[in-house]
C-alpha cells in the first residue's frame, strides 16, 4: 500500500522559472490529498501524471495567495470535466469568503458540491478520518492564522500472536474471526480479549506538513517520530532577522525541529527567490540534521511499508 | 524598434502538461503589453525572460478563468517587489468586481495603484494611445461579453521628400525643423505645409488578438491587412457544432477570417485538450490560409520594421 508525497511547487511567494508556488500531494493507498494549492497546481498535477479525480480533499494552511491561488482553477477544471464527487476544503475560516466568492464568479452551477470545513488554528485536533488516513492539525505561527497538517496512516490489518496460536490452536474459522477484530471464545466458554492476542501487521506511516511558520517548540512535540517532515525553510540562518520579521523559518530552524522531534527524514522548501543556490540551504540544514532534502518541483518521496515484527 | 508577440499560454479552458491557459505579451518598442492572463502567466513570464516591470497594462478579453486567473498572482508579485508604477487593467465591466475583491483579499495595501478601465464589448473604439502604440477594441461573440484588441504601432519619424529637397535645397536647420513636424517657410515667406513635403519612414505594424469568439464577418473588416492575426481555433471543423454550442471557432473559421482580411500571418491557439495532434488543426487551417502557425507556449513572433519607400 502506497504512502508517498509529491511536490508540486517549492517556491515561496515569488515563483521562479523552476519552482511553482507551494502545493503538495500525498498519496495514501491511492487516494490523493492536496495540501495547499498555489497557482498552477493543476498544471503540475498533469505534468506529474497525478490523477486529479482521486483528489477529494484540499488542506489549506493559510490564506496567502502563494498557497491558495490555484484552487479556483482546479475546481473549474473539475467542473468542466463533469465531476460528481463532493470536494471538501479544510482551511482557516478566513478562506471561506474568497472560496465561495470566486466559485460563484468563475464556476457557477458546479456539477459537484464543494464543502468548506473551517479549522481551528490554535488547537491541535483530528479534523478528518477515513479507513486509510487520519488528519490532525498543527498550529503554526505566521503573519495570518495558519495550520500545518499531520497525516497518519490507519493500519487495520491484524496479525495473531504466535504464543496464542501455540497455546490454543484455534481453527481456521476462529482465526478469521479474530483477524476481523473479534474476541476469542474457547470451547469451555473462556473469553480472551482481541487486543490481548493480536497486533497490527504494520506501523502507521506519518507525514507532517508545516508551512508557513516561525520556529515553534510546540511543533516539535506534535511531529515526534514522523517518517517525513516537511518544514518550510524560506531563509538561510544568515537572514534570521528577516525570517522573524516575515513569520518564516530558516533552514537551521527547520532542521532543529526535525532533530528534536527525531523524525526519519526532513524535507525543506518554500525557498525565497533570493537564494540562487538552494544547495546552500540544504547544506546549512544538514549541519543540524543530516537526513535533509531540499525539495524540487516534481520530486516524489515514498515511505515504504513498516512491518510490525513482534519480538 | 521591436514589435514582437510572445505566447505565454495556448490551451483553452483545460490546461495540459505542455500548454498553460491563455496569455500573450506584445513587445512594442520595449514596452510590454499583457493580453489576457491565464493561471501561471507570471511563471511563464519568468521562464521566457520577459521583464515584468515593463508591463504596465493588461488587456483582458472576457471574465472566464482561463483568461484571468493569473492576474491576482502577478499583481501580488508586483506588490512584493515594491512596484510603484500604476497598473491599468482594461476589461469588460463584469471583471471589476472580481479584480478588486481579490486584490483586497490577497494584496491589500498595494504599493502601487491599480486602475480599471471598462471596455465596451459592442463598439470598436480606441481605448488606449501613447507615443508607441494605439489599441482598438474588436467586439467578439462568446458566451459572455468579450472583446479582442488591435494593437497598431505609432510611427512618427518623418522623412522629407526628395523632390522638395532638390527644388528648395533647405539647410540643415530647416531639415531638422521639418522632420520635427513643422511647415517650411522659404526665404520669400512662402509657407509649404509639412504633410506635403514629408512621409512616414515606416508603416505601422499591427497585431490583432481575437479570443474567444464565434466566427464573425464583422471581425474580418476590423482586422484587414494586419501583420499578425491571432484567432482562437478551439476546435477542428469536424466539431463545428461543438464550436457553435460553446461560442468558439474552428481552425477553418480562423483561417477564413485571415484569408478574407488578407493578413500577413495567422496564429491559431486556445486548443481544446481533446486534440492530441495540434498539427492536424494547423493542417486544417492551412488548406484555407497557407501562412498559419499553430502556436506553442514560449514561441515569439517578430514583425520586422516596414520601411515606407516612397516611389
Amino acid at each position: 500500500m502506497i504512502f508517498s508525497l509529491t511536490i508540486l511547487g517549492s517556491s515561496s511567494a515569488l515563483p521562479t522559472s523552476l519552482r511553482f508556488p507551494t502545493a503538495h500531494v500525498l498519496n495514501v493507498h491511492e487516494r490523493l490529498f492536496l495540501i495547499d494549492c498555489g497557482e498552477g497546481a493543476q498544471i503540475q498535477l498533469r505534468r506529474y501524471h497525478l490523477k486529479m479525480n482521486r483528489i477529494n480533499h484540499a488542506f489549506i494552511s493559510h490564506v496567502h495567495g502563494d498557497h491558495t491561488l490555484g484552487l479556483i482553477g482546479l475546481l473549474s477544471t473539475f467542473n468542466l470535466l463533469g465531476r460528481k464527487n463532493p470536494f471538501t476544503v479544510f482551511a482557516p475560516s478566513e478562506f471561506e469568503e474568497a472560496l465561495f466568492f470566486n466559485l460563484k464568479f468563475y464556476a457557477n452551477n458546479l456539477t459537484f458540491p464543494v464543502n468548506f470545513v473551517p479549522v481551528d488554528t490554535f488547537k491541535s485536533q483530528v479534523i478528518y478520518e477515513d479507513k486509510h488516513v487520519m488528519v490532525t492539525t498543527l498550529p503554526l505561527h505566521h503573519r495570518v492564522p495558519a495550520v500545518g497538517y499531520l497525516f497518519t496512516e490507519v493500519v487495520d490489518k491484524l496479525n495473531i500472536k504466535k504464543t496464542f496460536i501455540d497455546k490454543y490452536k484455534p481453527g481456521v474459522g476462529n482465526i478469521l474471526r479474530i483477524k476481523a477484530g473479534n474476541d476469542y471464545v474457547s470451547s469451555d466458554g473462556t473469553v480472551i480479549c482481541n487486543s490481548d492476542i493480536t497486533y497490527h501487521s504494520h506501523l502507521p506511516r506519518k507525514y507532517a506538513y508545516c508551512s508557513d511558520t516561525l520556529y515553534s517548540e510546540r511543533l516539535v512535540g506534535l511531529v515526534k517520530n514522523v517518517d517525513l517532515l516537511y518544514h518550510e525553510a524560506t531563509f538561510s540562518h544568515n537572514d534570521l532577522e528577516l525570517a522573524r520579521a516575515t513569520g518564516h523559518s530558516t533552514a537551521v530552524q527547520a532542521a532543529t525541529v526535525a532533530s528534536k522531534a527525531n523524525v526519519d527524514m526532513l524535507l525543506i522548501g518554500h525557498f525565497s527567490s533570493r537564494y540562487k543556490k538552494i544547495g546552500d540551504l540544504e547544506h546549512e540544514a544538514k549541519q543540524v540534521f543530516e537526513k535533509t532534502v531540499a525539495v524540487s518541483d516534481g520530486q516524489t518521496f515514498t515511505v515504504p511499508e513498516k512491518r510490525n515484527i513482534l519480538v
